[in-house]
């Protein structure tokens, strides 16, 4: 048995970033760049006012000075601005050529027109040059790099790529992956009432739905019964459909209908069939090449039919795999140090994946922990106080996954025997995004004087 | 003026969760249930096996036994084990009538056929009654609520709901959102070269694409116009278009064609028109309630044109609406507590939200802080020297969207003069997901043994 380090290695050893197509920018979020996007012309284009109110000439200082002309955003009727003069200005306009600075409009004072109607302003407040007013390309410089090939593009890249025209894109492909149940007992989740010995399927829905949130494009296989015929016709129905990765659950165990294994073993190469951890021991790796597809390669994944074995497999060894061909750099799952709220009774035969709820603050109602160190120093309501705290999802046995519900990371806890105390700091590796973690009671204090 | 924390009550004060739909299984993922859902059926469903192995009475122990049957998962051809034999079993299978336990195969030996082609098997170690079995509704009691209204469906929810058989759920609406920018001088992004004045529209595409990531459906408005005119037309499509909400950008700062607040003073109810912070001081946010429309609601959020005003703003303020009205119970940003990589110029005049990435681990290169208190006591290499730290994206000018490159959090950053110095500890709101965070260069440790 292998242990789960070296079954990742394993895995990303044999899984390469996709190629490159070409997307519109519509397309482009949470999408990895596979070339560098660089800026066409400078940001802003020409100088431009940080507020509203007056260009001037900062010189001219305080004073009544007539309104010579206008400068507003998209408008190209301006005047230049002659010392003694002023022009008026909107945020983003263009400065006129002769201004050297901007006075907002809250620092100037409206006065009757003057002569020939000429309308006229107070400057109340004398300006320095070069205030208010952003330099030609003082944001981007023409030709920059905005954003380098390898980046994932999120909210803000949406807005820097609209900003320097980039609609049209290259990026990483995103894999596709199929999802294959298998089990004589398993039955579709519209069942109902259940048959004698039938158990609903919860892998397909549960995976299909994990491949999807990671970016794939992905293809329900249905439920493969425990024949080798029928799994062989599943499986090439799989390569029929091209994808680049297989996911498989149930039929990986130790029974005599277990024919995953035999099956990869015959069409590919298995890399590995058994996996120290629990839960998910009987994990299983292969890849397929193709000649029939110009010798292309398919990964299959032969996750165990324990709801929760499969749940914590996808995570550890395919997300990656997935994230990889995706285009990311660092695929593998982000780790974090928790503080465990309970004690945790260790197995003294297999390191567990413990599925919790991390969240932030102080201890949670119904944890059992020691103050930890640097509250006592703080005191109770400073945010040194606060820590990330592990929230054990209960009962760990792998067919019950109502111990994944609302589970955003898995605690790596040691294979020992007795327990590991609440309080104790242990590693844990994110699965799901802590902008939904549960707030704890009286929230998190903000910054001292915030 | 107001501040944010007010500003977010006001607007929450004026959002409702939107009403139930019915939707599949397939598009659950992400939704938030409005109503809990309950087990039809007990899981499992039948005494079930945890191994492959032989289903056998444990007060007979070890010795040779003859195997009078077997119990495959999905088949019922099983036989009752009487004391003195016992059936093979699969993993998920049901356990015969009369036997009260199994042993893996891993602790048993095949022995030659016995009488009449009768198989046989030593069982090497004694079994407990009820070991390796599950029993019926161990998993999930038949009448449980194995999910509550409110809760938002992950990955383990697909499957737990799938497992039940929930192929038809009520979940709240997603919000419709529309999306319009503002200003003479924005062009479609695909604008190339640039004419005189002109800037690309870069909020458009980010504001679509931050709604969207938000789970909500979006309507692309294009951009307006400065005259009354044309935003007059562009508010009356959006309420054609029957949208839950309308974001705009630009025109509502202190120029003479800002308009956006004028219109909706005229069209509806402003609740708020500035803000004390840095950057967004010009946020407006309004309701207008539509007689031709039964009387609905409709929320307009007119956030400042600078790209990371509106970055800021939607983050702040909108976010938490369409989370509300998504059904999410606890709408909020969630405030974490992070250290400083480096100094931070405060602002005297407004508090401001700093852009920055958040990684766990060692100080980052490049960092200036104090080595924090916990590191000295630990050790360089432990769980416990690891922080959460924040590191900045540099120039915090409201126009330069190159400060969103990659930020995963809001920094809280005082209003006061001075530094705020490297090491310290602020709160920090969270924009992004974690679990694509930079990773430090020796990575985190993991729990000690594991």
């Amino acid at each position: 048995m292998i242990s789960i380090p070296e079954a990742q290695d394993i895995v990303l050893s044999h899984t390469r970033p996709l190629g490159a197509v070409t997307v519109g920018l519509a397309g482009a979020l949470g999408r990895v760049l596979a070339e560098e996007v660089r800026a066409p012309d400078s940001l802003p284009p020409f100088p431009a006012s940080i507020k509203d109110g007056y260009a001037v000439v900062a010189a001219d200082g305080v004073g009544e000075f007539p309104v010579v002309g206008e400068s507003r955003a998209g408008h190209l009727d301006q005047l230049p601005v002659a010392p003694g003069s002023v022009a008026y200005i909107t945020t983003g306009a263009p400065v006129p050529p002769g201004a050297d600075a901007v006075v907002q409009v809250e620092d100037t004072e409206k006065l009757p027109d003057g002569e020939g109607s000429q309308r006229r302003v107070r400057i109340c407040k004398a300006a320095k040059a070069g205030q208010d007013i952003r330099p030609v390309g003082s944001d981007i410089t023409e030709g920059d790099t905005v954003l380098q090939a390898g980046e994932r593009v999120g909210v803000a890249e949406m807005g820097i790529l609209a900003t320097v025209g980039a609609v049209s894109l290259k990026v990483h492909a995103t894999p596709r992956v199929a999802v294959l149940s298998t089990g004589d007992e398993v039955v579709d989740p519209s069942t109902a009432p259940l048959g004698p010995g039938q158990i609903r399927d919860a892998n397909r829905a549960m995976l299909l739905a994990a491949a999807a949130k990671a970016g794939a494009e992905v293809v329900d296989m249905g439920v493969a019964r425990d024949t080798e015929g029928h799994l062989e016709g599943c499986l090439a129905a799989a390569i029929e459909q091209r994808v680049d990765v297989l996911i498989t659950s149930g039929g990986v165990s130790m029974g005599d209908r277990d024919l995953i294994k035999p099956l990869l073993a015959r069409e590919g190469t298995i890399h590995f069939g058994r996996v120290r951890m629990k839960p998910g021991k009987p994990l299983t790796f292969a890849t397929l090449t193709l000649p029939q597809q110009g010798g292309r390669q398919m990964l299959v994944f032969g996750l165990p039919g324990n709801p929760v074995s499969s749940f914590v497999c996808f995570h550890l060894v395919v997300l990656p795999a997935l994230r990889k061909m995706g285009g990311w750099a660092e695929p593998q799952l982000r780790r974090v140090a928790a503080r465990l709220a309970v004690d945790i009774k260790l197995d003294p035969e297999r390191p567990e994946y413990h599925r919790c709820t991390l969240q932030w603050g102080p201890p949670p109602l119904g944890s059992t922990p020691p103050p930890p160190h640097e509250a006592s120093a703080h005191g109770a309501a400073g945010l040194g106080s606060m820590e990330l705290w592990a929230v054990s999802t209960g009962n760990q046995i792998s067919s019950r996954l109502l111990s994944a519900r609302s589970a955003n990371a898995l605690l790596e806890i040691p294979c020992a025997s007795g327990v590991i105390k609440a309080g104790s700091l242990v590693s844990a590796l994110l699965i799901d995004d802590l902008g939904g973690m549960p707030v704890p009671p009286g929230g998190v204090p903000v910054t001292p004087g915030f």
